[in-house]
């Protein structure tokens, strides 16, 4: 009996990660679930039948640990996790610009690295990293997310780059605009609804070798640019 | 009983506008096939049961007559003409490099201005430009080809931004390598599979007003970037 | 004795022009205005010792001449022409945008290839165009001057990668904002300086081939990007 | 009798610096030299006049102390620093991933935070940021300075657009290729002059704020872009 394809998700709790787990899902792939607060995602992960892992993103031991625990190579890896704090540089603490780095783009190398040693062998799987319009275009008053989305960004082009050429597929999507949840609902398709960013993901992760994407951004009609 | 959507190719002759309309057929679309030279594809007219139209995409009078024999508004158009002329600056034929403006850019213009008047009334339909990395690179000896697909590129972006809040999908595609053909075999996909681009174009269009992207890339594996 | 070095400005009437010519004077360069309508510039030609060259920009056969005439070969050449319209993509004349693409694109196509011709015997000169904020992003209702714009970025990218190893060095100036003039004062600097935006023609004129540039953006303080 | 301007260069070690120095000592600057090692560079302060002052540019008290050390708001900061590891990406160690963030990016913030508050008072003064074509590509084997130099660029993109209209001055240097020195000479200007560079920073600091630029690239004519 063939194996069911593995998908790990880093960063759960805003709607993306869910549609993305039950789509997935619905497609037959197994979910890991990982995150810093599992409790709060148990229903998704009850009704994804997903294994959740606590895991600090930012922590090479947390991630370490999470991938040694994995029962296989994974198909699909996407990190999501991203800290984000606005104001006047001047008045920003480099503590908090310290975590941005930390969280968005250190995290993500090291998730992304242990998802490429499990992933080479075969020569193939998809990783896949949260963006934002902040990752190619810096903001006034929100020094830190930029520096964190835009270090993220290197990371991608760099592995595309590299990584293309042994089969594993990477990919970083801009997300531009507000993600449509409970509590920001919307009635006019004026902010993101999660099942579509999901689709865009899933459309990565189908795309043959031949013709592969490093990047795509999704935003909504309304949305300037 | 419901009408089927329609979808105009405009520029006919390569592997991807065969494969947009299979593709496109096989959902329930009828077709509509404009180009130069309509003998050529008479066999593609006949598998895709399209109506075939002659028409020089560079012409005001061509493309209007187009338009204006359709039954109805389109759901769907892509633009995929070029030209491409190759070779030192210096040596290059000035009516070339019109040519190139011509064919690649304000031929893009023409089709794009009547399907989108065509559109508008019902706030809806997509319109996809068929791009190439000269758009996003100028190579040497290659001006021509780089002024009109960086032209094409700033076409669609203005669109974009003026049509998505109007509900008309715009999005332009970074064809990034040579696209895979009976001429041009290809077993290591190290070439564009024209099937696997037609599925990125069917994915844009396929994307809810909530999540659109303007642009997407497509390579292979193994092309450096 | 030293012939005095040749500078060549096409496209004359807004104030960058005449501060580049006054500038470039002012450093022993012969100047040759050309442009459409020679008689509007006659106290620029005189004050800046200048001869006036009519000339259609988009007219193969304007330019031809204008570079037949000339006495050396020129050691700067700067292009200015543009051509806009703006209003919704539905409502634009076809005609407006092919004179968009020809006057702001095919016309820099003609006179740098002209330029290159002259300069790379001797493997030395400075090629400049002037651009704009819409030849790196296509604003709505405003597809024409993208279009231009976009299409002369393209050439000066392909340009810069062909023959900057040949010794001619290319550069694009993004204009991004309102150049102050008389009949657009302004006392807060606000709107760019055309003596300032000249300075930068200056320095990119100045940089030894070990550290050039191929592109400079420059704006005013307070515009928005 | 007026008091000289103050330029503060951090990360002193490569010819840039040494020649960023001399030409600002030149133009009646006073001079700070901050890096990790002072002694190495005695000579160059010698002949400055420079005052040295150790500083780790990752250490959030080291700078400060720097900043609470100068004897009057600085006119000119510009930042260096920068850690490079190369290597395939599952061969890279955490640590070295880290240290790249902190060195090319997190210092460079606590530089300009400490620079843009003693300069906001007086709504003038330039932060140049030394970038690198690694902050604009993401190249293979190298997602370390990627990251970093790609994060450098997104605080210098935010800083412009937030510190621009407050009148200081931001600006991001991608020096594209390798720079000449006594260890690397080189006869036909293949390698960027850092004469030559640093006259860039000096235009950057020289235009008036209606003309600003807030990014420069640099290469070698004959460097492949």
């Amino acid at each position: 009996m063939a194996t069911a394809p593995l998908s790990v998700i880093v960063g759960v709790g805003d709607g993306l990660s869910a549609s993305l787990a039950r789509q997935l899902a619905a497609r037959g792939h197994s979910i890991v679930l990982a995150a810093r607060n599992v409790d709060k995602f148990a229903p998704l992960a009850a009704a994804t039948k997903a294994k959740s892992v606590r895991c600090d993103a930012a922590s090479e031991a947390d991630v370490a640990a999470l991938f040694a625990g994995l029962a296989q190579a994974p198909d699909v890896v996407v990190y999501n996790p991203s800290f984000r704090v606005r104001g006047p540089l001047v008045d920003l603490k480099p503590a908090d610009v310290r975590k941005a780095l930390e969280v968005t783009a250190f995290g993500a190398f090291l998730v992304a690295q242990q998802a490429a040693r499990l992933m080479l062998p075969a020569k193939r799987g998809t990783i896949l990293f949260s963006g934002a319009s902040a990752g190619v275009k810096g903001y006034p008053q929100s020094a830190p997310f930029a520096m964190g989305k835009f270090a993220l960004r290197g990371l991608a082009q760099s592995m595309a780059r590299e990584l293309h050429p042994a089969g594993i597929h990477i990919a970083h999507v801009v997300i531009d605009g507000g993600i449509r949840s409970a509590m920001r609902p919307d009635s006019g398709d004026n902010m993101l609804d999660p099942e579509a960013i999901a689709a865009s993901y899933l459309h990565l992760i189908d795309q043959p070798r031949s013709s592969w994407s490093w990047e795509i951004e999704v935003r909504p009609w309304v949305e300037k640019f």
